[in-house]
């Protein structure tokens, strides 16, 4: 199974002035295409904090996908970076440099063809005529941080990560997790394939007390696993402790 | 000047079933306190990669901030990680378990008396009732991933870590950002000592093209930059480029 990291890099996530939105849409995109999630890093615009979370996120997953960091100010490290973590040099794209001349025309200045500077070997991932660099490096694929940007270059690329699809059940129940906690135990134990999840919701307004979750790749063994939950649920709080069961992944 | 790190641990934050929350208001919440968020890392419910994360994140922060895993059901494995981590083995609080016994009563089972196995030495954070392990470990400081009960218990605590507080000014400004690129890295050049961003908008609806951002702990050497950027900036593109200045620290 293909699994995946995700590197998001920029000061403004980190300082609380910008809710992440790329890692969170990426999460559920990868989720759609069958692709395990494993990890998620937010890194500050430094070169050396970039290259030890690319080492530390390709130790963990197959491919690792970043965003930000592509632009043309100072604050836009992401090719050294990467170039540094691959041992590369950074090389002039000819493409990339056309089209920043072509969107820049008279305008064109050192910082901005500064985004032509790919590491070697690079391959490039975006549409011909756009000239904010979109790569991949072996395992590393760099998009950018502008979330509208990041959202529209993925998209169109997206469709050669895609793997057998994750299918799973959602129960919403009237029950205290603590009460809950034996039973998913010995659930758990029963199917060590699939992934259980519990996560409890508190105050008035929560449409539920615990949400559980069972997951896997394997359609009748998620079936099975959610056939015996919803039995044990019955047999152990009675039929009204059953709120709403979902299937998210059924189209 | 005081550094920290988040670790989010849920595997609902990397599934894209749950939009992460806790991260997010953490990193207001410390940068408010005056304290640097360095990283932060979403990792799943696993006690390796738990513990892998912590002792990247020590080695990149003064303090850690970990959320979530501390319930009582099968995929809750921060305390054992954390005591891992450390090297301690885990013990019994009588503490909690007297909390736990007082909310449970007569429905007390195995599973929810885990929530009251910490790691040795652990100090608790939580005000006194509360029955769920809210602790300290050396430098790593562990909260609940439920985000009411998450944001409860940090605000309760959090004043234990204000540090002299950060100064900032935003530019928007009407001015694509590879012209700005030039004027940028000359003004990053001339205060080293500060943070300049840059963060391009693209669409119709977009209030402006670029926010620039100045930071910093140095209130007058704040100004003083954000005088020579206001400056520059009205000499190079004219006054109309300058939207709107905020000093979003200024109470």
């Amino acid at each position: 199974m293909k699994t995946a990291a995700v590197l998001a890099i920029g000061n403004e996530l980190l300082s609380g002035k910008t809710r992440d939105s790329n890692m969170h849409y990426l999460a559920g995109e990868l989720r759609r295409l069958g692709v395990a999630l494993r990890l998620s890093l937010f890194v500050r615009d430094e070169e050396e904090e970039i290259v030890e979370a690319l080492h530390y996120a390709r130790r963990k997953a197959d491919l690792v996908l970043t965003t930000g960091g592509v632009g043309p100010t100072h604050d836009d490290v992401t090719l050294s970076a990467v170039a540094r973590a691959f041992g590369r040099p950074l090389v002039r794209e000819p493409r990339l440099v056309d089209a920043i001349r072509e969107y820049y025309g008279e305008r064109v200045n050192p910082e901005v063809l500064r985004m032509a500077e790919v590491p070697e070997g690079a391959e490039l991932l975006q549409p011909a005529p756009f000239f904010v660099p979109v790569f991949r490096v072996e395992n590393v694929y760099c998009f950018p941080g502008v979330p509208e940007a990041c959202r529209l270059l993925f998209d169109a690329w997206k469709e050669v990560l895609r793997q057998s699809p994750f299918h799973s059940l959602r129960c919403e129940l009237d029950v205290e997790e603590g009460d809950l906690a034996p039973l998913l135990q010995r659930l758990q134990a029963e199917f060590p394939a699939l992934e259980l999840g519990s996560y409890p919701r508190f105050g008035d307004q929560a449409p539920y007390r615990v949400l559980v979750t069972v997951e896997g790749k394997d359609r009748p063994l998620v079936d099975r696993a959610g056939a015996a939950l919803i039995d044990q649920l019955r047999s152990c709080f009675g039929d009204d402790a059953l709120l709403r069961v979902v299937h998210p992944d059924t189209p």
